[in-house]
Order: C-alpha cells, then structure tokens, then sequence
C-alpha cells in the first residue's frame, strides 16, 4: 500500500484570501482535515476554513487535554500533552498508511511556533511530510498598523508574553523592532518591560488580525483592555529610510 | 478623476505557489507592473512572476542608481537613492492619480525590509493604497530546512549581515533561535560572530529558499562558499517540546 501524505497546511493569519495558492488548492481537495482546538470550542484554525471544505471532507478535531488549567512549569502540563500528541500520531498514520492524505490545519507558519511540530516531530520519520509556509500571524499584525515594521539594519525580536518581565524588558532594550505573541492574561507583565525599555510610548495592540474583528490601537490608549491570547504588540523599528 | 490603488503585492519567498491567493488574483489583473531591479539585470521580483502577467501589462522598472558602489554609510548613498525614490514615486503618482491602478512587486513581505516602504511613505498621505502582506524569505529558509524554527517560549531575533560583528556576536549570545539575512560578502563576518557566540555548528544556509535553485546546508559544510547577497542563515530554537 502507498502511503498518502502528511500536510503541515499553513492557513496565514486568519484571512482566507491570505492562504497561500498552494495551501487553497490542497484544502480545497482535502478528503482528511485535522485540526488543534480547546475543548468545547470551535477552534480559530477550523473557523478560518469554514466554507472551504470539500463535501466529502471528514473532520479530525484534536481537542488538548489541557490548555491554561495546569501551570507550563507543572511535569504535568508536559506529560499530559505528550499522551495527546501520541493519540492524535497514532491516528493520523493509521490514514496515511492506508493510503490517505491528510491536512493538518495550521495558524500562521507550520514552522513559527504552534503545535504541528509536536506532530510533525513524531512522524516525519514514518511517513511522507510536507510542509506549507504561510503568512505569520505577526505579518498580518504589522500589516494591520498600517507602518512598516523594519527598516535599513534593524533588528527584530520576537518573543512570547509569558517570559519572565525581566526577559523581556531586556530583549526589548537591545532590539530596535519588537513583536510580542501570546499576550492574553500577560498583558500588564508585556507593558511593564515595554516601560522599563522605554518603548511602551511606541507600541501597538493588534487583536485578530487580518479578521472581520480586527482591532488596531496604540497600546497606551488600551487603557485596562482585556486582550485574548492572540493578540500581538508591536514596537516598529526606525531604521534608515532614505 | 477617481484615483486608481497603489498595491504593496508581496511574492513570498519565490515559489509562485506560495504567494497568497489575493496576491496571485491582483497580480493577474494588474495593467501597470512596477518592480525594482539593478540596472543590467532582470531582477528577483520580475522573474518570480515571469508567465503571470496579463498581456496588456505595462511594466515599470525602477532601477537602482547604486547598490554596493558606494558604502552605505557615505551621504552620497542616501541622497542617491533619495532621488531615485522621488522620480519612480512621481511617475506613480501620475499614474494613480489617472485613475490607474499600479501595482508594484515587492519580494517577501512588503512591511518587513525591502525597498517597498520607501515608495509607501511618500505616497500614503496622496493615494489609496493597500499592503497585500506575504510569506517572508526567512519562512521559507527555515521551511526548507525541515526543521521547526520556534519551539515554546523560544526568542527569535532577526538580523542583516550588514550589522558590526560584535552587535551580531551579542544579539545571538542572547537569543534561542536567530536568522541572518543579506548574508553575501558578509559571511565570513557572520560565521565569526556565530562562533563567537557558540552557535557555528548549529547554524544553516539557505540559498534561493523554495525556488527551483534552492540550496540548504549545515553552514560547517559550506566551506569557503561565495554566497548570494539573498542568503539566509537559520539557527532553530531548541525550546519546549512535549
């Protein structure tokens, strides 16, 4: 039996229009779609794709067994995600043994963060892989500002709103363009190291961008916003420009 | 007269393929091309999209007054180039203002380095215009790799070649995962810096990522290679992986 394929399909950062040609024609001709999402919801990868599915599409929702109800730092958080991972591998090269290909939906880039890794990890030396780079979700929130995020020989940081404060507001003196992904509850830690670097005067919120509910503001006029998860903030760079 | 747009159309890493569909549909359509090159050569952003132009398509090539002729740190470059912006923005000025659509070519991601910006700028507070965001080369470098390049919590911090040894030396003792873009004549300059920062032998070059002359190595493979100034070197993050 030939086995069929595994796709790591990037879907960009949440505007179908935005999916790459390539990852339009292999969702469209999709017969397996496996996706990540929180139990009980409906999931922003699967949404993205509403309308997009072929009629005979069969769905493989992946729900993680923990999200935010175990701290990262608990042996727990990582023993209960390595079990799902492994349930989900197992079922997914079971179909591509049997010859079928499937898509795994994927946030932004497959390769930039996000969970297909751990998928991609523990089958790239059983079965045929390819991988679909997209748009990153901090191309879309750059984008959204509507400034260009660097220029000439600026150097770009990117990090995650869960580091430690003081990480942060290190990396963020050191660097002259800034993106932090993961914000949600880590907001008023974000805005402290933006402070401490003196950059919080300079930065933007994006929240869903790219999507009908974008918003795009000066993160000093967020005043106590609550932000999801995916919000992004961004410190543009201030390069050469001739 | 109803102004025509002004598109910032991001091509992505090379591929066709992987430009996103908006892209690809704006590109078809478009009736006035624009796109910067050197003078003598065909130019990266016109060959990505050779077969892809409507045959009614006037094309516009902006081509460099200097490029490595003189340093980028002598006045006489800066003011080149700023004449040269002020011509090709006139000319699309008047275009726009005709009520033609232009559309201008811009490799990788419009917002992120890249000459498009200097086109944006003077132009935005004249003309409408819309930034199509895409694949970044870098996406595509790590892509090609097969190895993710963000794992966790990773810091990722993105620089040109171009930088003094010691800045890039000290950016990548203090990061996860790092890219090097505008490699070129500064190789040897980067190799040391990695070295310097313990991250030699974990470091790959990518050339002409996702185009059909693509190449990917570990960098201590590389040797004495001369290397195109659109090299990409990548070390991956090494971060949280359940």
């Amino acid at each position: 039996m030939k086995p069929g394929t595994l796709y790591g399909l990037g879907l960009g950062p949440g505007d179908p229009d935005l999916m790459s040609v390539r990852a339009d024609r292999l969702l469209r001709a999709a017969r397996h779609v496996a996706f990540f999402r929180k139990a009980g919801r409906s999931g922003q990868a699967r949404r993205i794709v509403n309308g997009m599915l072929h009629a005979d599409a069969i769905e493989f929702p992946m729900e993680y067994p923990v999200t935010t109800e175990i701290p990262v730092s608990d042996p727990g958080y990582n023993a209960a995600l390595s079990a799902f991972y492994t349930d989900c591998v197992a079922h997914l090269r079971a179909l591509i043994e049997s010859g079928e290909d499937v898509v795994v939906l994927c946030e932004g880039d497959p390769f930039f963060f996000g969970s297909f890794m751990h998928i991609y990890t523990r089958l790239r030396d059983h079965v045929p892989v390819e991988v679909v780079p997209a748009i990153t979700g901090m191309s879309g929130a750059w984008t959204a500002t509507g400034h260009p995020v660097t220029w000439g020989d600026d150097i770009l940081t990117v990090m995650m709103g869960t580091l430690p404060e003081e990480t942060l507001a290190t990396q963020m003196s050191s660097s002259d363009a800034i993106v932090v992904m993961k914000i949600g509850r880590h907001i008023e830690k974000v805005k402290s190291a933006l402070k401490q670097a003196g950059k919080f005067d300079a930065a933007w919120l994006i929240e869903f961008a790219s999507m009908p509910n974008q918003t795009v503001q000066k993160l000093a006029d967020a005043g106590d916003k609550i932000t999801p998860y995916f919000s992004i903030i961004v410190v543009h760079g201030q390069g050469r420009r001739p």
